[in-house]
């Protein structure tokens, strides 16, 4: 039987993503603490696959996924799914929003909650939690006496997703509290080599970059390897590499598959002119949306320019 | 008096970087309990500055203050310092490595130590606080009877500056227990508009670009605005606008002053061809290492050009 | 009373360029032997301007023309016109297709009519001149008179102007006889500094640019310079510098006047880079094209990013 | 037995580039009185190779090379000479430089006298014939008996190379009088396709270019295409292509050889984005300097990265 891992507990919107991946239906779920520890697991062969925030996540998602993929043991994205961030300010049974002097939820679920919390609870303390979910568990029935906890909670309110209020028995004070309506998060699904999707003619590809040296121009040269084939980016990031101040790498998604012939030589350009090229997967997008070719930049025509290539090394052009 | 608020509370990495900046002397110092706050209170002009981090921080610092300086009314970065980050295991007095069941610090400070914690505290749980001198602060004396907590401390040891177990009268279990040697964080004293420093000819400038539409190569054209001028970038970061999933504007630093010629021309390059360019400010680098000019780059050599073409627009050549 | 001198005799296709030419209306006409002559002459202040080819000439125009214009005094050019170009076989009275042995006329025009040639005459043989309108008056009424020659024309039939024809009492054997249809040569007006025409939205400038050295990518480099300003070009010609095989300049046309912002800017950066920037002059295109100016490139945006540039320098934003 | 055709007669500087070619000892000498006529010759299978000059001629060689090899059937370069452009002025025994009124040459070696022709010969005369050697020819003894000209020939002096003078008995009134010392000319030795000599190290191509339109910075995304591969290009010329004015080809040569890795990759590249790539020959230089090799952009590193690809694509990486 399949194990996926995932961000974890149960009611968090890494969880909410599992469910929403069709090949997750009958493997058994195995929740985590954190990105380290369930992508850990992976690379020990405990999970099969691990389900993970990427991008403008609420669960402290982006950095630690990112910095996560692009050291230690290979590790590829298989699979991408994109879910509607929606919070809800929950509380146990009784409690009326004038009651709420506390707030508990993760950190980055705060961040996006700050108009609602400034205009409406003002006076609110806020109270950081391991997950939204963490926070709405704290709240739920029993919490007190499974955990032998030396008092009530420390918080009245959790800042959560409505599927994690339901699941510990909460009431929702009020729905609709993110400062940016239509927020998405997007998750992607982690696995070791050797499982690569094949193409579907709406792939995305994620790679990093690390560059030679910081030459003034450096980023410049790395963007014109994927001009020069045609190929459009979806994502650049600088993240750190932790050697030095300063010293960075990109984490970049691009559009179409590896086996693309476009991508495979622009791949090869990058992997000449950087220290170090990480390969992260080359997977369907969840939006299904067909690549942007560059014109003249498709596997056609990459194929008719190399018979014609090699029609001339041959002396037969 | 000058009234200068940073991220508090003392004992914070940012309560050092204020100790660092000489104007900071005599200056009246006011923590605030996020970034957000500290920035909201300077453009409220409660306070004529504020010390807050920017780059690579173990606070919280870096999303939190790019997204701040990027939206709101335009305030300017004056001036940066860097600060060594180290970290310490601190407990009260009598407690020893053997005892430590749950570990207090902020969530960036933790993934920063996560190795060390895996290799001698395995076993231990991460309770997040809102910074590490919070954390510090839990468990220093006093603080039950201070804040009638209804019961002790949620964990027996934090992690922390050394100045921050030393404030609040800890003992330091262990030293130096930093993942990576060598860490620096960035901060920046940030200002309202009006009081930019004049050049020193070892400046940086930041800035936040934001692209006309999300068309291929967009990033491209921007950076050849840079190379165009013989212009050197120390940092560029993808910073999601919020608007919609994949729509990005980049926080750029690069090295030399507005008033430079160079920096000028690109400024005004990219003021047309982006959506809108936020400028965040020019200042003196705390390296106080000069800015690399490419060939014919220099002040002087854009000031020969604008002499030869006024020659030859006026007929004279 | 203005004297234009030009690339002659009279029946050259310059002579009619000069007819073409509204402002050459009452000048006196000077004519000359090539245009090292005609130009020497206006540098040297015996005429006051003088019409030369400069594109796909049919009369030695090209690289004599942009040689001398990239080296010695400054001269600008302050017009073009474009000459339909249409051959004629011309012969005395009386010679027939079949009588001809030999065809005169200058060896660009005779590149012009060798299909024809070929398919017609194929015996013939080719003798050179030094011009199409000599070639003409060679076989003129009197010719042998005027010029004391030794003997009878060195060749039956001269292929040139049909106007050069009719000048010179010739009849026409076979017209049209050029390879391509709607061949077209443009002409200059070049004239001493001080006499830049305004700009009128729908001009041309020709500059001639030196690498600083010859490095990988010169070339490149100079081009961003106008990519970077929206600006289209429309022509560019490397010509040796004939310091060494392998040093070359590149001459070229881009559109709009050097008092356009976008040009100036571009002038100026290419200035800083290239060892030298010939500046040969801005004028009025003879197709009254607008010019295409990339976006956000128009002297109202340059402008607008130069009051907000000085607003961010003066502490105003 | 080869047959060699080249730029004749016998005496001129394509002939002194024969002489030069170590697989012309031996071979059949066939003088054609123009680069066309050689071409085609060699296209029609009359003979095996013609010799023909190519850059920065005496001999009226570029444009007419460049345009006769960039259409019609396919042609390839094999091969190239550098021949030092020496000029002497040449006439009959007995005449001295006071009694020169008229002077006979290829216009091509007139242009590059003139300096020397303007200071010691202002007054002569200038007569153009088919080639230099002609003019010696023409002066040579015998000449009228062969050809039963009409009278005495229209020059009294000759501008050839020394060995014309010398092949026809004139006797040398001055020598060195090129304006330009150090003048060389490059010559080609072209052949059917079939023939490509192998890589050497120290290798030159030439391929001509044709936009697929003539979009704005069109050249600038054909040089990219260079660029990205670490490719030095050292000739560029743009060309008409005839088929309406500011419509150009671009002729190009870069170093190395078209089975060099990163030249196949480029061309194909350029195949791509090219309305037409016309490949005209990879051949060992003619001054055996070996190729610039951008960084990281040798066979080695490229067969690296293929390897590198493979293994993604297998899953094995």
């Amino acid at each position: 039987m399949t194990r996926l891992g995932y961000l974890g507990p149960e009611g968090t919107f890494t969880s909410m993503a599992l469910d929403r991946w069709p090949a997750a239906d009958g493997a058994e779920r195995v929740a985590f603490g954190s990105v380290d520890a369930a992508l850990a697991a992976l690379r020990a062969g405990e999970v099969d696959g691990a389900m993970v925030p990427i991008e403008n996540s609420v669960e402290g998602g982006v950095s630690a996924t990112l910095d996560a993929l692009a050291s230690g043991d290979p590790l590829l994205v298989t699979g991408e799914v994109m879910v509607p961030v929606t919070f809800v300010l929950a509380a146990r049974a009784g409690t009326t929003l004038a009651d709420v002097r506390a707030v508990g939820t993760h950190s980055h679920a705060w961040a996006q909650v700050r108009g609602w919390m400034g205009a409406r609870l003002p006076e609110a303390v806020y109270v950081p939690t391991l997950s939204t979910a963490a926070a709405a568990e704290t709240l739920g029935e029993g919490h007190e006496a499974r955990t032998a906890a030396a008092g009530p909670p420390p918080f009245d309110a959790a800042v959560c997703a409505p599927a994690a209020a339901t699941l510990h028995g909460l009431e929702v004070l009020a729905d609709g509290i993110g400062d940016m309506q239509a927020a998405v998060t997007r998750f992607v699904l982690v696995a070791r080599p050797g499982s690569m999707p094949g193409p579907t003619g709406a792939d995305k590809t994620t790679v990093v970059l690390f560059q030679r040296d910081d030459h003034a121009g450096g980023l410049l040269e790395l963007l014109e390897q994927f001009a020069a084939r045609g190929i459009n980016m979806t994502r650049l990031e600088s993240r750190p590499t932790k050697a030095s101040m300063g010293s960075y790498c990109f984490s970049v998604d691009i559009e179409g598959h590896v086996r693309d012939e476009r991508l495979g030589e622009a791949l090869m350009g990058l992997k000449r002119i950087c220290s170090e090229v990480r390969f992260l997967g080359s997977y369907p997008r969840a939006d299904r949306q067909r690549a942007t070719v560059g014109p003249q930049a498709s596997d056609a025509h990459f194929a008719a320019a190399r018979d014609w290539l090699g029609e001339i090394r041959d002396g037969r052009a």
